[in-house]
């Protein structure tokens, strides 16, 4: 009904004036990513979501998978075809090592890509993205006979990837997962139990799949510390190199979802048969920690998602807002205007657009950070920028994903009624997103994450240093003749300092009055970190403007983007920090008995 | 999965010591009313609700509806004997006029338990709700004749009813309306159109449906003040009140919605075969009129949904939090305790509650407005509680249901991942949610009828009335010891005293920047509200409390409950002042292009 159109202006804007692409494609390692090159990539992927994938979203949806007849999973219709395309074409392994046959472009790069396919169908990029962790989960703790048997594949999309971590009684919390390996006399092992939750968990897309399994080992201790890592394919795998038997894993049901309908939630059981066969990965015990460099990649993904599918609802409202006629201009009295002349329903487009913007300029900044960290040649530098992806990490995810749902829902009240009826599509993004909050750690996980390890361990240091940029950036706001706009940020920079004041005076003594504020502090941080990108635009904008560059429609239409957003989720940051002092006094005394 | 618990504690507990119950039973007409007689019905309603309704809404929601050969709709198996369960009881007259059939008491107990019915089975409440509309609008405008032929038929249920209002290019906007009615000789009507989104527009629960439709006579004037009101049966009635020829009107679709699956959305086609035969209800043109008496108490009746999905949504979240077992006690460090005891699900189970309380109480505050203003013998008290009850109804619907969704949003979380599985029912209830801010006008329609025909049209005297007794309410409870209470619901009337004097004194000049904060309006007078009712709740709590009447741990929780508010939600009062003063200015010079 309304055509998914990349927003390729929004993203080389972003690219070339925030995230410092040409800065990236400096650093060593990164030479390839020119910004011609970015261009013609971004074009393409764009074209190949927007032609490709978009069009097979809803049909997915309707039709859903289908467990079959000895635990086979049909997926959609058209999800074959468009995954050999996918493949063939090399855009699984865009970010990957190039070693593994991967084309080793920046984070910076491959964010935008991303957020396209998700756009475009979350459902469907679900599958690479399983592929492209599990390359990461590999590339840090294979041996060098694991990857040359495995990656190639995984890299390629040859054969698909699973991630098996969740078990009913383990969900957030994974010390209590069961699964056991026992070692074979062989150097393999076999693995008995039951996950669930596991996404592409069995299909027919590829002739093989490669689970990794989080398991205990026998003599492993209790808790996190005694977990292990293995590789157990659906297949099991020649010595050279072809498919041999059918493995002791099968997937026993799947989940009836509000949405992704079209990617498989399969319950796996391993070891029904005698034992299923998997090889270990790192070393004993030590499973959690490469899920947890993984995890934080899994998570600024999920982030993504949220942007995403943000996007795209923001894009059918606008087109829906443009078309629909009703009512009359209540200023000119005008008849025969499209809703969007309502101040209403602009605000609520102006408030969707200002939302993926903050959410995008933040998550591509923090991909630019991600690069730098990696391969810039200063270690001063690249570990300061280390330190800002994972202090802001939980935010990338909880709080764009919060605002994912939250603009997907918008979208659906611009459409009125006509939004909770299927046919018009929207109310498939508004339910996708609802697990983008949950998976990969749910919002409070995030918050938690955020205040505790990120806050908390390092009394404040990191955030302390974001503060001091922040208020740099305020600074520069006024300086440029954009004073609304800096005082705005100053006064939501004021109450984030004073919220991480009482949290690192009190999370000594006060842990549960200070938890109980981890969300609300989630959001207060996300929404200066929005302020903070969008005034960024502002000035660049401004200055392109200035110097009679590009689109002063578009120009100025994104410095009074800005300025709305500092009107409407501004005055949001200094609510949240009262909340965060003094909602958990009255929480901590609340008598369960009294719910 | 976990069963419907009607709420009956908190009912009381609000109908006793803060709607006024006693004095409302002691109004002329409201006499049965006693508290024991209520305590019976609310019982009674509960047990029906539990029982009979609530086991029957996972199936509804499953099962849907199907559209059948020549126009036929089936509803959910078990619709129809809990229907003919439901009239038998005589549920659906309970506050309509006894001289019709109905029961006649108040809407103070009529509320409670519409609150019930619609917590456990929303999908198949809608129904009886149908019949009630269309009973006050027939009592308002029809005449003697059509009143002994319908009306019985329509309060006790034997008849299901229906409101077309809305076509393809009519929705919010009602001028646009284009079926047409023409007279003939014998004084009835012939009807030709298409009405779509008509809940339970076709069915087989009854033997016969009362159409009440919106039509054009021949020489109407354009715009609304052409609409007329038409009653159009299925099956015409003989004189002798039997069942004759079926009318010339058809259901030729219903929608596939995201929610509400066992409530038939039909689209229904008005004279294909000849003309619709129909008689006119009321006068000529005047039809929206009428409409309008009824859309008030849709209105409220739709705001109660949303404290009850609330509510529903809440225990299960609440259910789930005491047995899921999951991670370990972040104070004390104790594993194997339910999940209930991390910082941050009690946080969402108190916000929940908090939620819950304050709608439930604004509501029924307003239920005993509304019988005061239709009961009270001093014209003056009534009139003061009338126009409370105009003033503060956009509020009742657009802000309650925007809770609503957001109660409903937060009890998904709190299940994680299985909250995302339909299997465990709290998804339908989120979907169910989602048309509640849409239908009978959605919540930026209900903000621009309070800033504008209910404050700007009378210069904000009712208000700033109400501001009066905010204030008084303020200072009581910083009189009774409960003084951040005190300040906080202060601060929050400093707040919305502060965006009225922005909208009174921008409304002439910059109507579209006034509007552009109409919804944050909303918001901002509903949290204030909320506090008040919660900061009432606590003085009564507190009182009986000290007068060592009640159960203590209880009353305590009340009193902590309204602090948790004013700690979470009283802060946001202030915010969304801001955004009402300072949004206007960026959403207007925001050029349509730049989107």
């Amino acid at each position: 009904m309304y055509d998914y159109q990349p927003p390729l202006r929004d993203m080389q804007f972003i690219l070339a004036e925030l995230a410092g692409l040409d800065d990236i494609a400096r650093l060593p390692g990164c030479e390839e990513a020119s910004a011609d090159v970015i261009g013609a990539v971004l074009e393409e992927a764009g074209r190949f979501a927007a032609g490709v994938l978009a069009p097979l979203n809803r049909a997915g949806d309707e039709q859903g998978c289908r467990l079959l007849e000895g635990g086979r999973v049909a997926t959609p219709e058209g999800w074959q075809p468009a995954y050999a395309q996918f493949c063939a074409a090399g855009w699984l392994g865009l970010s990957l090592p190039v070693e593994f046959g991967g084309q080793g472009l920046p984070k910076l790069v491959s964010t935008p890509v991303m957020e396209m396919w998700n756009a475009a169908n979350m459902a469907f990029t679900m599958l690479p993205i399983l592929n492209q962790g599990q390359a990461e989960a590999l590339r840090i703790a294979a041996s060098a006979e694991q990857k040359r048997t495995w990656l190639p594949k995984v890299v390629s999309g040859e054969w698909g990837s699973t991630m098996n971590l969740t078990e009913p009684q383990a969900g957030s919390d994974l010390a209590a997962t069961r699964t056991r390996a026992e070692p074979q006399a062989d150097g393999s092992y076999k693995l008995f139990g039951q996950k669930i939750f596991i996404s592409y968990g069995e299909h027919e897309l590829t002739p093989n799949i490669v689970h990794l399994v989080l398991a205990r080992l026998p003599d492993a201790p209790a808790g996190v510390k005694g977990l292990s890592l293995f590789i157990v394919p659906k297949f099991l795998v020649e010595p050279d190199g072809s498919l041999g038997a059918r493995n002791d894993v099968r997937c026993i049901s799947i989940e009836h979802k509000m949405g992704i309908h079209g990617s498989p939630t399969c319950t796996l059981s391993f070891g029904e048969g005698g034992g299923a066969i998997g090889w270990l990965v790192g070393e004993p015990n030590r499973g959690l920690e490469v899920m947890f460099v993984m995890m934080n990649e899994a998570r600024f993904g999920v982030g993504v998602q949220g942007a995403a599918l943000a996007e795209r609802a923001y894009q059918m409202a606008l087109g829906y807002a443009r078309e629909r006629v009703q009512g009359r201009d209540a200023v000119s009295g005008a008849a025969g205007r499209p809703i969007l002349c309502h101040p209403d329903v602009k605000r609520m487009l102006l408030s969707m657009r200002a939302r993926v913007m903050a959410m995008r300029t933040l998550l591509y900044t923090a991909a630019g950070w991600f690069d730098i960290a990696h391969h810039h040649p200063d270690a001063a530098v690249a570990d300061k920028h280390r330190r800002y992806v994972d202090l802001l990490m939980p935010v990338a995810k909880g709080w764009c994903t919060e605002l994912g749902n939250d603009v997907c829902d918008e979208a659906i009240q611009v459409f009125g009624g006509m939004g909770f009826v299927e046919e018009t599509g929207v109310a498939q993004h508004f339910r996708d997103a609802r697990i983008i909050t949950i998976y990969e750690g749910t919002t409070g996980i995030q918050a938690n994450d955020l205040v505790g390890r990120k806050i908390l361990r390092e009394g404040g240091a990191t955030l302390r240093e974001l503060i001091v940029e922040l208020r740099a950036s305020a600074t520069a706001l006024s300086a440029a003749g954009l004073a609304e706009l800096g005082d705005g940020q100053g006064a939501a920079i004021d109450a984030l300092e004073s919220a991480t004041d009482w949290i690192l005076a009190n999370g000594r003594e006060q842990l549960g009055e200070v938890l109980a504020g981890a969300v609300p502090f989630l959001h207060l941080l996300g929404t200066v970190c929005g302020g903070w990108q969008l005034g960024r635009a502002a000035l660049a904008a401004r200055a392109r403007h200035a110097a009679g560059e590009g689109d002063p429609v578009y120009l100025d239409g994104i410095v009074e983007l800005a300025r709305f957003y500092m009107a409407t989720l501004g005055p949001q940051a200094a609510a949240h920090a009262a909340t965060v002092r003094e909602a958990g006094g009255a929480l901590t005394r609340f008598d369960e008995a009294a719910f």
